[in-house]
C-alpha cells in the first residue's frame, strides 16, 4: 500500500523545554534533508541515531532552529515507515514554524492518530493494541496505565486470537461434516461443537467479569458528593483532592470552563462531577431541583452522601438519600469531633445495605477509611493482585457481549436440533465479532472514527 | 566541578503523543539502566543512539512503559554531561511515573532551567546565549524567534567579546604606562585610550539603538484599545485576533483567569492588555474611573484610540485622548461605511502628530493599513532587513547603559586631566559590566535567579 508522507507536532501544545515535530513516510528523510544542515545528510545517517544540526528556511537561508534530529529508518519504527523526529528547543512559535517548513516541502499534515493508524495498517500492532496506546496516554492512575500497557503489549489480543482459533477449528470440523456427509459423524461433531463453544463462552464470560473494573480504571468512576448545606461537602472534596493530587483535564473541543477533575483513590481514578457547583455553593438541595443535577446523579457510578453528626437527621436528608439509594452510595456521617446529636440507629436504618463511615473531615479523620470503603465497593480487595488483563474499552465489551450472544444462539440451535450449517452461521458470527476487537474484520469508517479520537501527532 | 545527577520532564504538561523525561549527570546512564530493559544496556550503547525497550518498576517487576531511549554521552551533549532522554507514549501519568522511578534511583529533581544552567557552568554556552534559549521558547513571532536564534548562536556574545578585548588592550596599554613611567608615553597613551574608548562607546550606542525594537520583539508591544462605548473596540479586537491567529498564554504561577493574549502584527507581537475587559463591557469610560485602567494605560506602549465616524467628537473623546496623547497613539476613526458626522478637521487638530486612520471594521476595511501604521510607528520599515542582531533583554540593555556611562566617565576623566590610573578604574568597570552580559563576571545569586525563570526540564 502506497502512503504519502505525513507530519505533525507530537508534544503537547505549550511552552516546554523540548518540542517534537514528527514525519513519517517514504519521503520523510528526503523532506527533512531539504531543511536540515548538519555533519552529514540524514539519509546517510544510520538508523536510530540522533543528529545535531540546524533547520534552515530554504527561502531566506536563515537558521530557524537548533535541533537534534532522530533518524528512524523502516521497518523498525513506530509506523514501520521511514521516520524523522525533529527535537526543537520547544515553544509554540518554534514547533509551528518547523512544522510549516516541512509542510511547504510537500508533507501532509497528519490527522489525529494517523501515525498509530499506520502502525495498525502496516501490521505492526492490531486494533486493540492501537486503542490501548490512547488509553495509556489518557490513563489517570498507575493502575489504569498498567492495564493499558498490558493491552499495548498484546495480552488481550492473544486471548482473543486463541478464542478465534478455537472457533475456527470448530467451524472447520463442521465443514468437513457438511462436505462429506457419508462419514455420518454428526453426533460427534455436535458434541465437539458444544464443548468448544462452551469453552469459548466461558472464557468470554471471564473477560466480561473484568469489564466493570476495567472500565472504571480506564474511564474513571463518575462520583457525586451530595448532602444538605453545611454538612461538609466542600471539606470532603478538599480532603480527597488535597490528599491525592488532583488531575485536572481540559476537555478538548469545549470551552475553558468545562474541566474534568480526577483524584487517584488507591489506583482508582475518581472522576468528580460538578465540583464547581460544590465549590460555588453549599445549597445542594436547591440545585437538586434542576434537571441538570438530577442528571448528574443518574450518571454517577458512586454517590458520596454526607450527613451531619452534630444534627438530627432531617426530612431533607431522607429525601436526598431516597433519590440515590438504588445506586452505589457511601453514607458519610461527618463532624464526629462535635457532639453526637444524630441518631446512629436511624442512620443505619436509612442506609440499609450501604456502607456507613463516621468522619471528622476538618480534623482529617476518616479519609483513609473512606478510601478503603470506595476501593472495597468496586474491587473487593483484588486491586493489588497481579492479573492486569482487564477488558476496559466499551467497544470491546459490547463486542464480547455480542459474541457471547451468538454462541448462546449456536448452542440453542444445536439443542433444538437445527441443521449443522445453521449452527455454523452463529459460530462464524462470533468469530467475526471477536475479530472486530483486534481489527481483523472491521469496516474502514469505524477505523477512521476510532483513530480520530486520538491526540494529534500520535 | 562535581555535580549530582538531575532529572525532569522536558515536554509541556498535558496529554500528548510523546513525553520526555530527561536525565543529566555522571550517573545518568547507570540510573537509567536500573529501569531499562532492551537489547543491551544503555551504557554499552553508542552515544547519540536511540534504543527501543521498556521501563520496568524494579519493585514489582511490572512493565511500566514502552520507550525509545536516547543515549547521549559526554561531552557532546546539551549539558556537556552524560544525558539520557526517555521518550514515553506521553500522558501525565506515564511521564510522572517514569520520573518518579528515576527519582527513586537517586537522581535529584532538576530546578527550572538547571539543564541549561549546567550548559553554562560547564562552558558550552555563555550567559547571554543561555538567556536566549528561553527567549526562543517564549518567542511569539517568527521575527522574535530569529532574533533569539541569533543570540543563541552567539552573535551578541561575539560583539561583546570584541568590545571587551578592545577595552582590555586599552587597559593593558595604560598599565604599561603606569609600570614604566620612564617611557613618558603619557600623551600617546591617553590619545589611544580616548580613541579606543570612543570606538567601544560608538558600538555600544549602536547596540542600544536596536534595544527598543529588540525588547518589543522579545516581550511584545503592550497595547491598549480605548474609546467611548460602541465605537467599535470589540470589532477592532476581533479583527486583530481573527486575522492573525492569537497566541493565548497562561501566565505561570497565576490563576487560570489571568491570560496574556498576543497577536502577530507583521512580525511584531502585540500584547493586548485587558482584552477580557473589552470583551465584557463596552463601558470603557466607567472602567477608566478605576485605578487599574489608568495603570493599564500607563503601562501601554501603544494606544489604539477609537472614535466614531458616524458621530460628532464628544467631550468624552477629548478627555480620553488627553489621557494618552503623550504616548504612542494611533487614532482610528471607525464606521466609515456610515455617514460622515464627525468633523475630520477636528480629529486632525486633536490628533496632532499622531497618525489617523479611517476604518470600517465591520466591513473588514482598513485593518491592513492599521497593521502597517503599527509597524511603521516602531520599526520605520526596517523590520524586513537582514540584520537580526537586536539587543532584546532588559538586563543586557541596563548593563550596556551602565557600561556606556562608565566610558563617558573615563573620557571625562581624561579631559579633566585626571591621573591615568583613575581613568583605568572606569575602563575596567565598563569591561566588567560588559562581562556580566555574557556571564563572565556575574554573582552566583544572579545566575540562580536568571535560570529560575526558565521552564522545567530545560
Amino acid at each position: 500500500m502506497e502512503m504519502d508522507t505525513i507530519t505533525a507536532i507530537s508534544t503537547p501544545m505549550g511552552e516546554g523545554a523540548i518540542g517534537i515535530v514528527r514525519i513519517s513516510g517514504e519521503e520523510a528523510l528526503t523532506i527533512a534533508d531539504r531543511l536540515y544542515r548538519g555533519k552529514m545528510q540524514l539519509k546517510e545517517a544510520d538508523s536510530h541515531t540522533i543528529n545535531y544540526g540546524h533547520i534552515l528556511d530554504p527561502d531566506s537561508g536563515l537558521v530557524v532552529e537548533e535541533v537534534m534530529v532522530s533518524v528512524l529508518k523502516k521497518p523498525k519504527t513506530y509506523t514501520k515507515e521511514n521516520m524523522v523526529e525533529i527535537n526543537c528547543h520547544g515553544g509554540l512559535t518554534s514547533v509551528n514554524r518547523v512544522l510549516q517548513l516541512i509542510l511547504n516541502q510537500g508533507a501532509r499534515l497528519a490527522e489525529p492518530g494517523e501515525f498509530t493508524k499506520r502502525a495498525f495498517l502496516n501490521g505492526r500492532i492490531d486494533l486493540s493494541q492501537a486503542e490501548a496506546v490512547m488509553d495509556l496516554i489518557q490513563a489517570k492512575t498507575d493502575r489504569a496505565m498498567n492495564v493499558a500497557m498490558k493491552q499495548v503489549e498484546g495480552k488481550l489480543s492473544k486471548r482473543i486470537q486463541i478464542l478465534r482459533q478455537t472457533l475456527l477449528e470448530t467451524v472447520a470440523n463442521v465443514e468437513v461434516n457438511i462436505d462429506y456427509p457419508e462419514y455420518d459423524a454428526d453426533e460427534m461433531t455436535l458434541e465437539l461443537l458444544k464443548e468448544k463453544s462452551a469453552q469459548v463462552q466461558n472464557e468470554i464470560g471471564r473477560l466480561l467479569r473484568t469489564a466493570e473494573q476495567g472500565k472504571i480504571l480506564r474511564d474513571g468512576l463518575a462520583t457525586v458528593i451530595i448532602g444538605r448545606p453545611n454538612v461538609g461537602k466542600s471539606s470532603l472534596l478538599n480532603s480527597l483532592v488535597h490528599e491525592n493530587k488532583a488531575i485536572v483535564t481540559d476537555v478538548p473541543g469545549t470551552t475553558r470552563d468545562v474541566i474534568e477533575e480526577y483524584v487517584n483513590i488507591r489506583g482508582i481514578p475518581l472522576k468528580l462531577l460538578d465540583t464547581a457547583g460544590i465549590r460555588d455553593t453549599e445549597d445542594v438541595v436547591e440545585r437538586l431541583g434542576v434537571q441538570r443535577s438530577r442528571q448528574l446523579m443518574i450518571d454517577a457510578e458512586l454517590i458520596l452522601f454526607v450527613v451531619d453528626y452534630n444534627e438530627e437527621l432531617t426530612n431533607a436528608d431522607v429525601e436526598l438519600f431516597n433519590l440515590v439509594k438504588d445506586q452505589d452510595t457511601i453514607v458519610i456521617v461527618n463532624k464526629r469531633d462535635l457532639d453526637e446529636k444524630i441518631n446512629m440507629d436511624e442512620v443505619k436504618a436509612l442506609a440499609g445495605e450501604h456502607p456507613i463511615l463516621t468522619t471528622s473531615l476538618v480534623m482529617d479523620e476518616g479519609v483513609d477509611e473512606l478510601e478503603e470503603a470506595i476501593r472495597d465497593l468496586f474491587f473487593q480487595g483484588d486491586l493489588d493482585s497481579g492479573d492486569l488483563s482487564y477488558v476496559s474499552n466499551a467497544r470491546h465489551i459490547a463486542l464480547l457481549h455480542q459474541a457471547d450472544q451468538a454462541i448462546t444462539e449456536a448452542l440453542t440451535a444445536v439443542d433444538d436440533g437445527m441443521p449443522v450449517d445453521m449452527v455454523q452461521i452463529d459460530i462464524t458470527k462470533a468469530w467475526e465479532l471477536l475479530g472486530e476487537v483486534i481489527g481483523d474484520s472491521v469496516h474502514e469508517s469505524l477505523i477512521d472514527q476510532l483513530f480520530a479520537q486520538f491526540c494529534l501527532g500520535k
